[in-house]
């Protein structure tokens, strides 16, 4: 069960109603006017819970639950204990998240400027607005209609964000515009300069860095993540991607649609991903590089050079991943090959 | 010696006091009524200064120390110049360290709150709570006596802090309740929605998420680290854990008691630590899996399976340390081995 | 073409004086008091736009661009397209730089206090200080003339801060001194406790962490990078000296001058780099030893030994970077030699 504190209950559904949103079938269901009183994992579910089950490595979950509702795949109906209440769908995990929202709708304050937030002249705010207290918010800056600027945020001069987006406590963006219905975590960073010198006797030399940020709708940008600005180009993240925490984005990196960028990651200047990216977490990417549509790399991976799309690697530097088990399996050979002419040394 | 700009000072403080309240035993002192003046390493110790030797490889350190006194271990007490007064104990770096905070007092400035922090109704402070200048505190928190949080800090609705806990400059928390005397260090970010999502053909759709982090007593949190919040289960992070800076912990991760996270973890989510495991700088740990009680994991390593107790691990993907280190060693081979054809070739 | 919401203009320049300016010779050029309209990479430049071109590997835009005027050294001459007016020069890319620069001078906004900040009592601000909104400056901190103190950012009591330094939203600097010129990034943390710890059955004891953090004059700390204060001694960070985002910097460490440390690297404690040393991203840096003058570490990599001063390192541990190449080579054969038998063996 949620704790109340944090997470607003909207509940109780009646396990008819929520057949009736998602599409699944009732089975196993003696009342469909029955309440469902909160949502959780079957392991933790206690009776009134509605659960869901679609990984066959959960199975064993279904027959100990203490739940009294569960969506699962039709393949599963038979292994469910009989006083088990089923919503049968070809979507339990996804039906299960929108149930979960419906129960626990987010938690979204009312609109209004607070009245420690300091709102330079100029700035456009859209209809239904919420600016929370201590947010900076400089110059000529535009906020679409509902969106909402956190605790601390500090936006810069000019900045663009789209409607419904949220920026979270204590971020900061500058240089940028930011679509509709993105989720800007706390403390990302956003719009810095990048890191480019010419390097010569007297050492570093910064380069200007006269880009901008484009995040395009639906996107999310983890908590501490940084996202550096162009330097003549754009750096640009598509519509729908999410990026996990700490990941570093250099400058003019192009972003495609729908990319998935775990924790850690770091991505060097002017590299390209094209659409449905994953990278695991770790990951390194060299610069001028472009990783092909759809294309997957394995946590901790360094890649050093162009993705065919599709493609999945592992290693540093990566190879297909097929090859990389194989090298795995090699040099683990030979450390143990080394250990027993060791211990036939002694 | 300590910058008094920035390290309030309490001493001096006579050899006796010292011998008293450590318990160790004064040799080569000739009047245990002198005073000592500060504290610091050997080899930037000045004359009134008290060091120690704790370690055989800082034994050139003794002969040469500018100190006039010094904690040392019996074993090297003959090693020790004739005009050092030694203070003769069996655990110097310790002892060091108690004397240091003795000489050092941490500086807990006067209680009280900033007026130009935002505090909303319905906050509870304990007795002698200190909350700095924009610090936003959010309806319903509860914070512990003698807590302290710091400038620009935002604590979310309901959060709960215990007594003697410092939430230092910038840092966010919400949905977590964290425990008593611990540290949140500049800048990380407690309790956001962990990274999960359900993948289609329309792309990530974002999963709820529904637990919490709790943090129990005297954990330390280090800069611009983020813990997330459970997915529906809790994150949890066990008594006297230190997690160093920009360390990353997902989403129902638990980590046991007196384990030391390095900086730049990153530990993916639903995985579990059991106590007094000891990860090693940028190590990434996948998620889904175990690790033993006690066990440790080299730098820079990649756990990608269940690791048990006490194992020492190194590699990506880890293998036990002894392993590791002949694969290290084979591969080296390698690398020479073509090298020398390389010449003969030429 | 820069965006103006965020980049000022100062153009145009007319062709003449930008040659006077930079000491490059006119070539292709009808009319020296034709002037430029602004600056602009060749593959994306429009007529009235200056380019460049240093690096023989862009050759084909020169041929293609739609630029006016473009810096070229004297051996591309040849290559370029007839009407395309030439700035002939030893150094395309450090001129362009500069006219950049002319044409986007940086974004100094008026000095002054904004009434929202937080003054404690006793700093001292130089000449033509700015500190903008939400800022938090404690007691007895010291700023030279022209320093910018960013949004939300927070000082700690007796910092001292260089002239022309900027330190930019949300970072939080305490125990440091901080040269002139210097640029911190937003959510950079400087002076936070080292990570040291005394291990016992009890589980970590904290150690004191009585040293600062001293930066030199024109060092810029990227975005939420973190730089630990010193244990005792002190960790410092040399002149001129380049750090990228989300590095961490452990207490003690000491960098020369002029090293470029890019994004995702670590550095353990008591770490020494001499002056000019280049990491690469995601670099991991064991504690107590030294990188000798000039060296340079590839991306990803682990140094777990001290390095030679101008050595190429690579590989985790490292090697030198011709026996890293070779390292890869072999297990990529191994991979693929296994791959083959693999084959034979179905």
């Amino acid at each position: 069960m949620a704790d109340r504190r944090f997470f607003p209950y909207a509940g109780p559904f009646r396990l008819a109603e929520i057949a009736e949103m998602t599409g699944a079938e009732l089975r196993n269901c003696p009342d469909p006017s029955l309440e469902v009183t909160g949502v959780a994992a079957l392991d933790r579910a206690v009776s009134g819970d509605l659960g869901f089950l679609e990984n066959r490595r959960y199975l064993s979950a279904l027959g100990e639950t203490k739940a009294s509702a569960c969506f699962v795949a039709a393949a599963f109906v038979d292994r469910a204990p009989p006083e088990l209440t089923l919503l049968v769908t070809d979507r339990p995990r996804r039906n299960f998240a929108r149930i979960s929202r419906l129960f626990h709708p987010e938690d979204r304050p009312e609109p209004g400027i607070h009245q420690s937030a300091i709102v330079a002249d100029g700035v456009r705010l859209g209809e239904g607005c919420r600016v929370d207290a201590g947010a900076v918010i400089d110059a000529d800056v535009e906020i679409g209609d509902g969106a909402w600027i956190g605790p601390n945020v500090v936006i810069g001069k000019g900045v663009t964000i789209g409607a419904g987006t949220r920026v979270d406590a204590n971020a900061s963006l500058s240089h940028c515009d930011i679509g509709a219905r993105c989720l800007i975590y706390p403390g990302a960073r956003v719009g810095q300069p990048g890191f480019g010198f010419e390097v010569d006797a007297s050492g570093p030399l910064k380069m200007p860095q006269l880009g901008r940020v484009i995040i395009e709708d639906d996107v999310e940008v983890g908590a501490n993540t940084t996202v550096d600005r162009g330097a003549g180009p754009d750096t640009v993240i598509g519509r729908g991607t999410m990026i996990d925490n700490l990941v570093q984005i250099g400058h003019n990196v192009e972003i495609g649609k729908g990319c998935i960028i775990v924790a850690q990651v770091g991505i060097a200047g002017s590299t390209k991903l094209e659409d449905y990216v994953v990278l695991g977490g770790q990951v390194g990417v060299a610069g001028h590089i472009t990783i092909g549509t759809g294309a997957q790399v394995a946590a901790q991976s360094g890649v050093n050079k162009g993705v065919p799309a599709g493609a999945r690697m592992g290693g540093s530097p990566t190879v297909p991943m097929r090859e990389f088990r194989r090298q795995v399996a090699a040099v683990k050979a030979l450390g143990r090959r080394v250990d027993k002419s060791d211990q036939e040394d002694n």
